[in-house]
């Protein structure tokens, strides 16, 4: 065997199983690819393990794993989505996020060129949010055993002292308030995966939302939880908080949120759009004497300008979330029961 | 719609992908499967982060993505190796682990009993490593797009005041040490593989590494370094700490322990024990007045009985590692350029 100098990696190539040996390839793709894109010291440590600075706080601890398919699509891709993702885990618990970890599955024969472009995609978002990807682990699987790339994070950041939001903090009498219009996410990957034309102004929200948390945190001192109304939209994340809290919810029709096209790109696909996943918006419950002051603090941000008061917690041994219609009739938001989106996050 | 009470979920199906919509079927999975294993008071909260009491020191952080195929194999399996794995890579840093997350890849069409097994074995090996399983996410991806399940996960750690490890430490006149027999994980997982029946006796090494780890910084005040061989083996192992240190190696070739199956399986199949994955054992480098100390520490450990001192750093600008063969010979151990045994963790 001859000991070589380091190549330099070969962008015009697809990801090989080589990619995954823990050998020389899998350096390269890591050293000049990954380290190159993420650059921070501690993950310029170069050990299996990134060690940081005391945390004067509580940590908060959220992961999630992105399988979106397909891996570009209006507005985002999968690299912005995974750190938009995590973030918002955190900061929907009130968290100031601090450090990323990702973990690639990569699938053998994806475009080393696709790769580059996510991975600087992951780390332009995370120099926005203002995290670190400190450490990370790249596995590659055989054709046909994956989907081009999944990629998992995590993230750990500090509660300031005080917080203390949870979905069981819901008291009937609450405001419900949303931070703006529903459904852009899901229906710009909808658009995207079966080529609708028409819906092609429709982009995914999908961003960074701990700095609109950090304004209604500020301004609203009785904020009892925030939630990012992911897989399963408005209607699934209510369901959730409303049998965590013991309460009930109901809802204005003619408050929510939902812009134009994706009305009307639910409306032909037959989808209702308190379904369909966001990807930059939360919900969020507070006292009603808190409301208005929340509405301002939301409204007064840049992702907040559409947001909205759209219903109140009530009573309710069954935990239902109704909707109060425009037409003075009212319909139950049901728990999704099928899969209406695959792939979706 | 009509609301439903919640159901028993069925473990003799399998997995669809309702079970990754966020809505009914997901909550049953979670809640009665992932849930009821891992069981904690910081899952139990039920939020999309756990939030932590804090930690008095610095974090380590780590993270490893699973995709070992067969999910089975003789001595471990995907779940409790996605434990050893996350927990070793802290425990190499000096951390003492506290806390994991986890984020399954499912494929359409697992056994939900495999699945349950998978889940069952994770849990007691983070019992058995007194680390909580406090946060998680679950995606389920069609039949063909994923292989069965892919597992995720990241460690945070606390590091104790005064410990400083790196791969960047190591010496010229260093002792390099191993805690044990090399190659079994990767050859119990290629005996499975490839039905080799004459091979059944080697079992997987996974293990959690974090006491024995404990046992050797106390024992070892000048320890520089501590790293478990996984993909690549020693010889890979070796070559990463060669080039950060900016030091050679010279190994010993018969004190390298390595048992009568590895060895006979390895001939058989052409293949280096050398480079072959280990998933229980680590790598230390001390100063040489402490190796003997070092080593008495680790073969008083239950994982460390086969422990040796292999070889030491040396001077070497172009950090080559060295083995001096039995016949006084000598030969070199470059980096990995292939790929052996792809998914081997």
């Amino acid at each position: 065997m001859k000991k070589t100098a380091r190549r330099r990696l070969d962008l015009s190539g697809r990801v090989d199983l080589t990619h995954g040996s823990g050998g020389r390839a899998m350096a390269e793709l890591i050293g000049q690819l990954f380290a190159a894109a993420f650059d921070n010291p501690y993950l310029a440590q170069g050990n299996d393990q990134a060690i940081v600075p005391p945390i004067g706080g509580r940590l908060a601890i959220a992961t999630d794993s992105h399988v979106i398919s397909p891996l570009f699509f209006p507005g985002s891709d999968i690299g912005s989505l995974a750190v938009h993702g995590t973030v918002n885990d955190l900061a929907m618990g009130g968290a100031r996020p601090l450090y990323l970890s990702a973990g690639f599955i990569l699938e053998e024969g994806l475009l080393l060129t696709d790769l580059q472009r996510i991975v600087e995609s992951m780390a332009a978002a995370a120099r926005e949010a203002g995290v670190a990807i400190v450490t990370g682990d790249t596995k590659v699987v055989e054709r046909g055993k994956g989907d081009g790339v999944f990629i998992s994070t995590t993230g750990v950041g500090v509660v300031p002292d005080g917080v203390n939001l949870s979905g069981a903090n819901a008291r009937a009498g609450d405001a419900i308030l949303v931070s703006g219009t529903l459904g852009e996410h899901g229906m710009a990957v909808m658009s995207q995966r079966m080529s609708l034309g028409f819906a092609s102004d429709i982009r995914s929200d999908s961003a960074s939302l701990h700095t609109l948390a950090d304004a209604l945190l500020t301004a609203c001192p009785s904020l009892r939880l925030m939630r990012d109304p992911t897989r399963g939209g408005l209607a699934t994340t209510l369901n959730e908080i409303a049998a965590q809290s013991g309460v009930g919810m109901l809802l204005d029709e003619t408050a929510l949120p939902v812009s134009a096209p994706v009305r009307a790109a639910c409306e032909l696909l037959g989808l209702d759009p308190l379904y369909v996943a966001n990807e930059g918006k939360l919900v969020a419950i507070c006292a009603p004497g808190d409301a208005e002051a929340a509405l301002a603090a939301l409204r007064a941000h840049p992702l907040g300008h559409n947001a909205a008061i759209v219903g109140q917690v009530v009573e309710d041994a069954q935990h239902f979330v109704r909707v109060a219609t425009a037409f003075g009739g009212e319909r139950l938001l049901d728990w999704l029961s099928g899969e209406m989106l695959p792939r979706i996050c």
